[in-house]
């Protein structure tokens, strides 16, 4: 029996585009921030036995067989990387031939397309690997996990993630690697403001095939925008220079908005909270002479606002200030009294499109656990 | 005393950047249809005497002063081409030594967005030219009335009109053109919906001189992607190919406001209703299963939504559905039993964000009227 634990990652620099949809290979490279564990984590636990029927996966509780091809894929290339051990060393059990069980749980809000696919992902390949006890460094089976969801294989390392396009149309190259762990930089935090929709988005993978064909502006990002922001934001990571970073993490999420807007039907993730909440971060930045929040938003309505711990009394209180309305406040009930009353001028009735607040900080990455899904018997518990 | 009246135009290839401030040179060419005189549209009278004590302007009943910098520029002109006939005729009264009134009225709804700048400059150039007996073409005289306001110059013609860009630092040769005349497709519509807005829109000066300073996709959209779709919306529009010009016209305005968006800070002129709106008529064609209404969207939440007669009672059908709560629609009252009931489904609330429909069509481009709005003592009646 193995476990694992893996938790979201929010693009800085965004993933939107395949080359190849199958193998999910990306037309360019992307880098993210991994969050903490306890605020959005899926937790995984892999069980193989003999006396097991077939292979099964529940999720938050609910039997939901293996079906997706996704998630077939994934098992394949692990039990084949098993295989491979098991024909080197034939004391192993036979762990490739038996079937599998997974159960899986996450605390994610439900349907807030807060970027659970890819935890989810990612979580499933490294429970398996623990459990098969492949020897693969954490690169090579993110490579694996990027067949499930390609933002999955970032969420293989904590701290700062590269997922390097690569040229190979195998996708041998397309892989995600640590920029600096979260020892780096770890008074990097970050507040999701969990922004209500009345419609449903256009599904990611949908989405991105349709601006791969239809935009005319697409091309130009690829190709000339994101290349040379990729090296720019290593950069300002690896200075921990969050002006540059939180600049370029707001031109990405922009760029990236505007060529969706660009595609043909347009698609449309920000709404008019999100838009709010994008000109409340500029004013506050305005005002302090400096960039001292960064918003991203991912395929969806929902506010990602980093900021660095140094500068917390004032963004959180910004943001406490016209939404202490929505729940999430309560980890930080002790702090805002510290919270400092900048006079910048809001839509006082902004936080009716908003239904929560996560507060959460850069994260460690996959971890094992103690707590486990399975019983003894191989079922959920 | 002379008089004038024109419209405002409204662009299907999108005027976003400008090249010379000062002259108004833009960093593309665009295309737009003038819209119909009844609907849109600035009255403006012109006179002059050598009895007046001074250069005046009042607009819409109130007494300005000609102050502006833009006006100022229009004025001295066109008395330099005044002059010049003078100078070459010496029995022509000395118009361009005596002092002017000009008298503006237009019927646009107050300050909703709808172009009125530019009509307002086309009919000043227009209206004063009369005066003077000035001998020189409409696209001569669009220089001029380009340097009060860009937009302004392709309200010099009716139909469909292109603004080449030209080349020289000089704007000699930026100058509106008649693509075609309301005669070559007199059965092109236009229903506008004034979108209700709880912000101030970034004015569009302002906003083009932040896009072209900021936005990395906008090099491509003038570069690249604006002088092809110049081109084959020319075709379009001679060949009277709805379809074609329909979809070119939905995606340079998505285009336009993708560079928007990319801008630093972002730029927004379209709101929750207007994204409504546009995947209505996204979901109206791809229903008709061929393109028969088209948007465009300026710098400002009001749809303009574009059709030929042959589709009104479906066009107008639908927005007649789930827009008949507001006003405008007394104009057809009696077309509307005629009207299609399409199954789209829509938000049916959706008429809360929109304050009336303006129903309107090809114009003509500037005319003379007898109405004036000057007495004989050179003020306003």
């Amino acid at each position: 029996m193995s476990i694992g634990r893996t938790t979201a990652n929010f693009k800085t620099l965004k993933y939107w585009g395949k080359r190849d949809k199958t193998l999910n290979l990306p037309t360019n490279s992307s880098i993210s921030v991994t969050l903490a564990q306890e605020d959005l984590r899926t937790l995984t636990t892999a069980a193989t036995s003999s006396s097991f029927e077939k292979d099964n996966l529940w999720l938050n509780g609910k039997e939901e067989g293996i079906k997706g091809d996704r998630t077939i894929a994934c098992l394949k290339d692990l039990r084949l990387l098993r295989r491979e051990m098991e024909a080197a060393d034939a004391s192993l059990p036979k762990f490739s031939e038996w079937p599998i069980h997974i159960v899986s749980e996450n605390n994610f809000p439900t349907a807030a397309g807060l970027a659970s696919s890819a935890a989810g992902f990612a979580a499933l390949v490294v429970a398996i690997a623990k459990l098969y006890q492949l020897p693969q460094l954490m690169s090579e089976l993110s490579k694996i996990a990027r067949k499930g969801s390609g933002s999955a294989c970032r969420s293989l390392f904590g701290g700062f993630v590269a997922w390097e396009m690569g040229d190979l149309t195998n996708g041998e190259d397309s892989k995600a690697v640590e920029v600096a762990p979260l020892s780096h930089w770890p008074s990097m935090k970050a507040a999701i403001l969990v922004v209500s929709d009345d419609k449903k988005d256009t599904p990611s993978t949908t989405g991105m095939q349709s601006t791969v064909a239809t935009s005319d502006l697409f091309e130009h990002r690829i190709n000339t925008v994101v290349p040379k922001r990729f090296e720019e934001m290593k950069k300002a990571i690896l200075s921990r220079d969050f002006a540059a970073f939180g600049e370029m993490t707001m031109k990405d999420s922009n760029s990236f908005h505007a060529v969706c807007l660009d595609s043909y039907p347009p698609i449309f993730y920000l709404n008019d909270t999100s838009k709010k909440i994008i000109k409340l971060v500029h004013a506050l930045n305005e005002q302090e002479g400096k960039i001292i929040a960064a918003y991203t938003f991912d395929a969806g309505p929902n506010a990602v606002i980093y900021y660095d711990q140094e500068h917390e009394n004032k963004v959180l209180g910004l943001i406490h200030k016209y939404f202490h309305q929505v729940s999430g406040w309560e980890k930080v009930s002790d702090q805002v009294a510290q919270f400092e009353d900048l006079s910048i001028p809001f839509d006082t009735e902004a936080y009716k499109g908003v239904s929560r607040i996560i507060l959460t900080q850069i994260g460690s990455g996959p971890q094992e656990t103690s707590e486990s899904l399975v019983s003894e018997q191989g079922l959920p518990k």
